[in-house]
């Protein structure tokens, strides 16, 4: 992998630019934002604008419901040998992909499971992704070598690939992922308009559970619709918990204890299986 | 003030007595579990068992619905000259505590804004309260002496003192504490019996999100029954955010984008509103 081509120089995008640059690949930024490219590209991730010829890996970072379209584009360019995504939502670029005639035996979906309350450009780092899974959504209808060209991609970015079906990575981020923003989001919500003696009293709890409030509101919108039927299942689940939570405040009954005591659990499975305490 | 007993020798009793400890202060250290207070003993917190007289201040650190009756047991020994507890919830140990005839002139309740997902005396800190709110909520019998004596008590503990009513108290708490602890549980309860390809991919957000539902479910169970009504009607408002949320993810309305903006303004609310940033 000697020259690839980045499409959306986020948060996302610009951290692999810099993780690919330490091994002195060649990287070149497009974004229909200008000056996130200019940003981009002053802090070492590459140079604006497209290669001479085809590169050998066009990487899109852009949100879930752009990706289909830009892959359409990019490779009517001929813009790219292997084309990837770093979306954190898999089925539907796929589908969309195939809607609009892209080729689907170049376009391996990949999703690295790292990022930050923060976008743009300013927030990324080259070590974003180091040690966390990245998952990669092959399908029956990709070729070997572009396979291999995306797990090049997720080592030189210090990642470890782990292999999903599209449906069974969106089932699963719903979950991890997509319903803990949107509640976060709505926790977060209750704050709005507080007064400042109700806000001097937020601790460390109400904080950490808000943390990725803070992140972008169009991308999300766009996350959560691309998934919109897994978070929607995940969230009713959710919702049926709120309910019983407040039934049970109501009559007094055990249920209270027990769904703390499956937040307990819940929250030493989720420790549990972390590859190193406290990261 | 020399002599202080604490009643209960968890994360929050071992806190306050090891601040003290610092300040000379000769603490008394008692508990219903008798490791409990041995450990918090030889962490040196201060000595197991009642001083000979009474105490300048007895502090009631055990969950909120038991601050009552261990009032009127303390006060019928004669145990203390002043009183406090250290509880999450204000109105309800009030209330109780003039309905079984405790002197209440020399209560003042108290409750510092500071804690840990973990619990018991080995989670306790000497630092836990520095620069943290410390919410006072006199009442109209308390005499000047008794609450100098628990404002005295915040100093030492380097925390600031915040004067509140009872009931701003509870309604601030069941929306800063009590139903973001109660959320955080249900988000980690739809982790317990994951399977390990899900876990594997919960990342930072969630982990932060869930951290404390990691705490006793016992004493939360407590907290929310103690300030049931508040916190009801508190996760009422979540509760119709959800299902706005749920619809607009499947009529693809800008609720959703709109929801997530408020919650961009709520944490920005919560983070403008701290002491120091960062911390």
């Amino acid at each position: 992998m000697r020259t690839v081509t980045i499409v959306g120089t986020g948060l996302m995008g610009t951290s692999v630019a810099l993780a690919l640059r330490r091994h002195g690949v060649r990287v070149h930024l497009l974004d229909c934002d200008a000056e996130a490219a200019e940003t981009a590209a002053e802090m070492g991730a590459g140079v604006v604008g497209s290669p001479s010829g085809a590169a050998d890996l066009v990487i899109l970072a852009v949100p879930p419901r752009s990706i289909a379209p830009v892959l359409a584009a990019q490779q009517a360019l001929g813009a790219g040998r292997v084309y990837t995504d770093v979306g954190s939502v898999k089925g539907w670029p796929l589908v969309s992909a195939g809607a609009l005639g892209c080729d689907l035996s170049r376009y391996v979906g990949g999703h690295p499971i790292a990022g930050s309350e923060r976008s743009g450009p300013r927030a990324a780092s080259g070590t974003l992704f180091r040690d966390k899974p990245w998952v990669l959504t092959r399908h029956p209808g990709n070729d070997d070598a572009s396979v291999a060209a995306v797990t090049e991609l997720i080592r030189l970015c210090g990642a470890r690939p782990v292999a999903m079906t599209q449906a069974a990575h969106d089932r699963a981020l719903a979950r991890t992922s997509h319903v803990p923003h949107l509640v976060s989001a709505i926790l977060a919500a209750t704050l709005d308009g507080a007064d400042r003696e109700l806000l001097a009293l937020c601790g460390a709890g109400i904080t950490d559970a808000t943390r990725i409030a803070a992140g972008d509101s169009a991308l999300w919108t766009d996350i959560l619709q691309a998934n919109a039927c897994e978070v929607a299942a995940a969230l009713a689940d959710v919702a049926a918990d709120l309910t019983k939570a407040s039934q049970a405040l109501v009559t007094g009954s055990a249920d209270l204890t027990e769904l703390l005591r499956r937040g307990n659990a819940g929250r030493s499975a989720l420790l549990a299986a972390r590859p190193r305490p406290g990261t």
